[in-house]
This record gives structure tokens, sequence and C-alpha cells, in this order.
């Protein structure tokens, strides 16, 4: 039940119509560790970041069980910094500014105690970069989830179709899944993507909730309708934080398990867009997960009897 | 279990990507009361079609059960007539055209045996016009769904804020809601709806599924993912149709029976949209219906328990 958790870890400015933020902690890498963290605390992370960052965050991490030996702290750099703006609408944003900084060559190393997870989660990143650590594993992981998203299809597509061929579990939200497949319709687009390789794919639709396939069943799970939605930054790797959480605590990786995993995922985002970037998902106890799930069961819960 | 609908018999002519037709059967009624054929086959439909109508469809109608002595058919005159073309990603549309013809001056008149109705189904139409149907009842009907649009929010929010005060299920879409509500998150815009008098809120999301509100409870259904979306035109009404058909054929307005009632009328909503217009709505069979709604079953079922 080891995960290893790949990704960034970095600065976010973020306004949305509520309001906007400073420099605050954020990086795909962040919320996908928190939000597995509720389920498993056998977790590595491998990651970079400079000099400037917070070390209360990096006690936070650790003293929610994740191992940092595979972080990388760069003397005398920053660390990747963006900034973005969102609609009125939430669904849609502008990036304003992106800083590379340390994420410019960054080289992961996985540590060889992490070498051995038998689940391994990568973030968003370089498809090369992805590639380059599950190439480190000592032994095939029992599953591989990978997030990216359409800025890696417009300018690595190559690389990133011969990752996607590596894994087992692909996320992506569902423009991307039309861009990846070159289909309109979410189920042929799955059919073209599983194709690929993977043997199930996530396809996240943000407030509209998220649908899972293999080759013959699809699932779906709505988004928790909130009162308030504040700042939909990170809600994507909560959610996959979540999902490989639950999948990597319970080492089960049938169908129907990764209906539950959707649900604790699904769970798991509804907290983060609560608040800017990662308070929310800071000091939650297993009993508001619970509680969470216990909606989500509500929400979608009803009785038909066929003849 | 009597069942009125009210509402537009008309031509469409329809684009979407996948081709174009044209002029052919539409109008919100006639999508309504073919949905709810499949559920009941006591009901009685008032509109007003032109003298170029075609017998075939009024024959198709009568054959399924629907009763016809409320539809007004003018002499010399042309039936309504709506033109749009759906954008690629089937969610926005243009109107091209709209001839309002014997609609302009439509008075419904409800047939006596038709004041009796205790279901009563309002599709989108002038607010005043709907009111006026409501008004010609004998009796305050068991249950009244009424469907609107945005359009009448601009041009006849009076109106309609007045006649959605007399009725028990509001029918719209999310953007609509918000624009009824001035309120962006869905749950606030509910309790907004609520408190303007209908016992219950069903905000339509197209391909995203619908929300099911009353004052204390919430309930989602998607619409089920289709290899095939040809032409979202009805969509919404077949959901009206199935959705309050199931309601006059069980007589049960529950909460729990609506949820059951909103699975139905997404299983409707999905035949009409892998055809142009009518066409998939008509020759169902009874087996057809409940094999699409254990899709729906097994589509959102998951099994979690919790301590």
């Amino acid at each position: 039940m080891s995960l290893l958790v790949v990704g960034t870890v970095a600065f976010d400015a973020i306004e949305t119509p509520f309001g906007k933020t400073d420099k605050i902690v954020g990086g795909a890498a962040s919320y996908i560790a928190l939000a597995a963290s509720y389920f498993t605390q056998n977790m590595h992370l491998v990651s970079v970041i400079g000099d400037d960052f917070p070390q209360d965050f990096l006690n936070t991490l650790s003293s929610q069980g994740v191992n940092l030996d595979g972080l990388q702290i760069k003397k005398g750099e920053k660390s990747f910094f963006w900034s973005g703006k969102y609609h009125n609408d939430l669904n849609t944003r502008d990036t304003l500014d992106t800083q590379l900084n340390v994420l410019a060559d960054f080289k992961p190393v996985v540590p060889a105690a992490a070498q051995e997870c038998e689940f391994l989660m990568l973030g968003n990143l370089v498809p090369a970069v992805q590639m380059s650590v599950i190439n480190q594993m000592s032994k095939r992981p029992k599953l591989i989830v990978l997030d990216t998203m359409n800025f890696w299809m417009d300018v690595a597509m190559d690389d990133l179709k011969k990752t996607i061929a590596m894994i087992d579990v692909l996320t992506i939200n569902d423009s991307e899944a039309r861009q990846l497949s070159g289909e309109y319709s979410l189920v042929k687009a799955a059919q073209k993507i599983l194709a690929m390789g993977p043997k199930a794919l996530v396809i996240k639709k943000g407030e509209h909730g998220a649908l899972l396939f293999n080759k013959d069943e699809v699932f779906f799970a709505p988004a928790l309708p909130l009162e308030e939605v504040f700042d939909p930054t990170g809600a994507g790797d909560s959610f996959a934080g979540g999902f490989i959480g639950y999948l990597a605590s319970t080492r089960d990786i049938s169908f129907d398990n990764m209906k539950r995993a959707i649900i604790y995922g699904s769970a798991m985002a509804s907290f983060t867009v609560e608040r800017f970037g990662t308070e929310r998902l800071i000091g939650l106890k297993k009993s508001n997960v619970s509680e969470r799930v216990r909606e989500f069961i509500e929400l979608v819960q009803f009785d038909i009897e066929l003849n």
C-alpha cells in the first residue's frame, strides 16, 4: 500500500471573482499528497523546490505522513510560480504568469525506498520527465495513474503517447479527451484513448463531475453541488490524490473499487474548492471525509424496480 | 392519472454538425406528449397549428393515446416555425429564424374534459398564456409543472414570477436558474427560486445531467454518455414529458418518486438526441425504455460502506 507521488510543489497567485491571493502554496503534488494522506500514510514525494519555500508547509506534509527524502531543494534558486485569474463562471481561467525556475531542468530522482512503491501517481509534468520516473521503479508498480494537460498534447504529443502506453489510468478533462482522441463523443474518445494503452480512463468535468471508463464499463460521479465554490485551483489534483490514496489503502484495483475511489476523489475535491489553495485540505478529520461521502450517496441514490 | 399538456406543436429546421433538415415536426408539446405517452395514455393536448400541418403526425399522437380535442387548427394560417443552427459543441445554438404565425395570438381553450386533469404540464410559452391555462382548470391539479426560458425573464419577468408562484415544479436550465435568482451557486439559486413558490425545482444541464431540489433535499441524475448525439433539439421537452408522464402514471408526487421520474425523463431525452426531431420518440417499446433506465442504474451505482 506504499504510494509514490511525483509532481510540482510550487507557488500560486490566484484571482477569483471572490478575492485574490499573493503567493500561496500550490502545485499538483501538494494537493495530491495532502488529499491522499487521508487514506494512506505510507507515501513518498518526489519533487523540486527552491530555498524560498516555507518550512511550515513541508512540516505539514511530514506530519501527514509524507516522506520528503525525494524532495530536491535547490540552493539559491526559486520555486516554480504560476499566476492565474478565473473568469466569472469559474470554469475557465487565464494564465497571467508562469515562471518555471527550478522546474526548468528538473530531473526527478526516486530514492531507493520509493522505487519499490506499489502505487505511482504522476502529476502533470513534462511527459519525458514522467516517463523517467516510471523507468526508475525497481519493479513495475501495481497501478500507475497519470495526469496531464492540453499543453503537452500541443508540444510533446509523441512523448505523451509513449508515456500513456506505459500506465494504467489516465486522468484528463473533457476537452483534453477530445483533443487527444480527435473524437467529440466522450464515449468514442474513451475507446480510442483506452486503445493507446491505459486500462482505465477518468474524464474530469469539473463542476459537472467525472466519468470512469474501462473497455466494457462506464461510471459517472457528479461533483457535489456546493453553496460556495471559492477557488477551483487544485480540484483535479485533489481528486487524483483521493482517488489513488483510496486505491493504495485498499490495494484493490478492480473497476468496482475504482468507482469508490472516484467518489472519495470527488469528496476531496469538494473540500479544496471551498477555500483558496491547500487551506481546506489541511486538518480535516476522517469523519469530515465520511460525512462528505455520505452526501454523495444521498445525492445520487434512487430506487427503481424494473421488471 | 389524467395529464394535460400545453405547448407548441410546430415546424423546425435544424442544422447540427452532423447534418441539416428541412421543415420537420417539432415544438415543445410534441416532444412532451410523445415522451409522456410511454407512461400514460390518458392525455389531453392543448395547442395551436395552421392548416399546413401534416395529418400523419396528428395520427401518430392519437395512436399514442393523446386526445386532440384541445388542438386548434387555424384555417388559412401557418404553424409556428423555428430554425436554428448548433455550434460544434452541441451545447450552444443560434436561432436563424422565428416565425410566430398562429402562435402570435394563441389563446388556449381547455376543453371541459381536460379541465379536470390531475397533472398539468405547461411547456415553454408566454407566461400570461401559461397562467390562463391554470385559471381554466376546474379544480387545482395535483401537480403543475412549468417549463420556461431566459427570453421570458428578459421581456416578461413580472408575469413569469406570478405564474411561477402558482405551480409546483419549475424546470429550467442552469444559466436560466442563475438569471432568475441572481445567484451563481446553483445551491443558492435553488433556494431563492423555491422561495418564489414552487415546491421543487429541476435544473437541466443538458449533457451534464439534471439536478432536482426541494427545500431540504437535492438529487442529481447524469445524462447517459452516448456514442452519437445527433440533434439536441427537444431533449429538455422529452425530459419533461418523461418526468410528468411517470409521475402521472404513478400518482405519487413524493421527492423519492420525483427522483425516479427524473431518471425516466433522462431516459426519454437520451432517445430524442439520437435522431433529428421527434423521430426516435416514435415507435419505442416499453422494453427499450426499461433497458435505457437499466443503463442509468449501472452508470451511477456504487457501493460504499461507511462506519
